[in-house]
């Protein structure tokens, strides 16, 4: 059995918990032995108070550590760690494999999804990228890892940090957009709902197709008097703004102008 | 019977000729008795040749005329018709209902959804927004929509601009937004294929979330390490200006700046 414990308990940590509770069931090779909580009531509903410990000092012997918190406390809480020399990884995209203390030997476990607490998701869909500082570690993440996913992927600290840019613009981004298309229904007295099915399709479109291929719109197909229009009807600067860099951008294709 | 000739050959004039067949043999009150292609054969796998004409002044009596023309030829397309006092209608979001001549009874009849050649889709989840001048029109108009979808809207030309403007924002401009993720992930040799169940989620996320609440990410956390790391890496001009007005106007709520 490979011993794991999670450290901490937001959404990724109580996620993960449920994904390797729900391999355990199925009699798969992962043992989840312990979860460190500040509150050990915020996650009492996942699992057994005694496997729930609010001292990092209690933290048993495992193979696997995956510290689970926010960005800007995962040096700290890996510094704080009583033990030396074991696989200690963390879940963030943003943060290199280096901020990890060199007490111990480091790791990276991203799982690449947009979690929603009280939201269910497949973990067998949501890609993990995995990195580690040698082969024996990355053996041992890459067979955790395939347990619970079916899209494992070995990427580096430089790679990552480029996902975690892209993810800002197709997650991120993508969602503030949707905001501004709600806002301009509601002004406007037009149910938002009548543009979920167009959501819904724009996202399927680029499982078949190319992004640049499923272009489609005004800006594509340069077509100035509808631009001219829906500027016009922008009142909201902001949005205006967005309007016209994207436009422009869509035009030069992405390039820089 | 209610009889229906559709002007037109593109995308929408395609997929509306599938539904209306699929709806006839279900043994709906739809006629589709005739198809207007100015090359018969680009819709000759669709329909019988004897349905096709390349004519407008062989056009024979029918109950409603769609006209699913690009929207620049739509008004030059209903000034030639040779009748009278005929219910004509056209398939844009862009277009007022009035930029129709006036010899006819004017109508909209806007299905809004992408719609990709060769790819089929399920009119039934397609909302499709109704217009006339009056309501004996409009009783006619929502027949047929229902017959084809489960989704009908009333909608006048100016919550149709509305409506077309915020489609902007949440289709083209997001599939923008997926070809720039896609652009920073292949400059990295990361595969897009790692974003995808991340973009299908963010889309899923909003149909049981409002926009504002489904907000995540360095913007809305006011994380300035992670947005001037980000900043840092973007060696685009035209990205890193996206990156930012979009990462302000989070911050800022969507509000004018």
């Amino acid at each position: 059995m490979t011993k794991v414990i999670i450290i901490g308990s937001g959404n990724v940590a109580q996620h993960l918990i449920v994904a390797f509770q729900n391999s355990q069931k199925m009699g798969t090779e992962i043992d989840l032995i312990q979860v460190f909580s500040r509150q050990k009531e915020s996650i009492s509903h996942l699992l057994d108070l005694d496997k729930i410990t609010d001292d990092l000092a209690t933290l048993e012997e495992a193979d696997l550590y995956i510290i689970a918190v926010s960005d800007d406390a995962i040096a700290a809480v890996s510094s704080q760690l009583s033990f030396k020399n074991r696989l200690v990884v963390h879940t963030s995209g943003s943060i290199p494999l280096n901020a990890l203390d060199d007490d111990n030997r480091k790791g990276v476990f991203y799982p690449l999804q947009t979690f929603t607490k009280h939201k269910e998701v497949d973990f067998k869909t949501i890609p993990i990228c995995l990195e580690s500082e040698n082969a024996t570690d990355f053996q041992l993440l890459e067979k955790v890892a395939k347990i619970i996913s079916d899209k494992v992927f070995a990427i580096n600290s430089e790679q990552r940090k480029a996902l975690h840019v892209a993810a800002v613009f197709v997650n991120n981004f993508v969602n503030h957009l949707y905001q501004i298309g709600s806002e301009i229904c509601q002004e406007n007295q037009v149910p938002f709902e009548i543009l979920k099915p167009l959501i819904t399709e724009t996202a399927q479109k680029i499982m078949i197709l190319s992004p640049e291929k499923a272009q489609t719109g005004p800006a594509k197909r340069n077509d100035s008097a509808t631009i001219k229009a829906h500027e016009a009807f922008l009142s909201n600067e902001n949005y205006l703004k967005i309007y016209k860099i994207l436009t422009q951008s869509i035009q030069h294709n992405g390039k820089k102008l």
